[in-house]
């Protein structure tokens, strides 16, 4: 397992800096965000030390992938908040702030508290689809 | 597996409605969004119904979360854009738009495209912490 000793979590993994446990598995440890959007916001991350998700290994990402559901189950159940949001973020540019991959899961109670969420669509054009869809149909391994 | 006739994503995993498909395993089902907030943006679904996360199996949640950073790294390749997001809502106060789960993969190339962060931060008290540990593990299966 991948590990990097200068990195926050890791710590918390190794237990050398206490969290709020919720839950754990093989591959993934749950705890509460200390700066909370919203009562119950708890991150999931994976034991190793990956810093995106994309370098994360497929039985990892399904032990992961596995805990996120007991976890907001369980949130929404003691918060009675029923609406949340599932982020996780890759890259400064994308907001990732600990170097270490982690899944949000925040409560949505109402408007102001929880994710605040911008979506700036556009449309998918047909060529750009088949162009696209080529490019990223080469890369899967 | 639970399907609903009347559910887009369910068409589009039985075949009744075409898609961009990027990718498919066991449990899931990877296809390019149609209303992309930046170019690459793909949805990473499960191919039984279920209305939000807290709701899917352990073993559908593991499939789903171990094909994501598959198409993820194929998008960041094919894209060449490094930054991106996993946002997955539930419910629709939390922006949830297709009663279906769904994962959206998003590029983040700029500030401009790509999805929008709105972050009002708290601070996680350590009496509320505790009162709310005890309620989140009594909820946990």
């Amino acid at each position: 397992m991948p590990t990097d000793p200068s990195c926050l979590f890791c710590k918390i993994v190794a237990g050398q800096i206490p969290c709020h446990k919720v839950a754990e598995n093989e591959h993934a440890l749950a705890f509460l965000d200390i700066g909370p959007l919203s009562r119950g916001h708890t991150l999931v991350i994976p034991k190793g030390h990956w810093v995106t998700l994309e370098q994360v290994p497929g039985d990892v990402a399904a032990g992961v992938g596995s805990l996120i559901p007991r976890v907001a189950k369980a949130v929404v159940e003691a918060t009675g908040v029923k609406d949340w949001n599932l982020l996780q973020n890759n890259g400064k540019p994308a907001h990732q702030v600990v170097m270490h991959v982690h899944f949000h899961i925040i409560p949505k109670p109402n408007e102001k508290e929880g994710l605040g969420i911008g979506w700036p669509a556009g449309k998918l054009g047909q060529d750009e689809a088949t162009a696209l869809l080529m490019k990223i149909r080469a890369s899967m391994d």
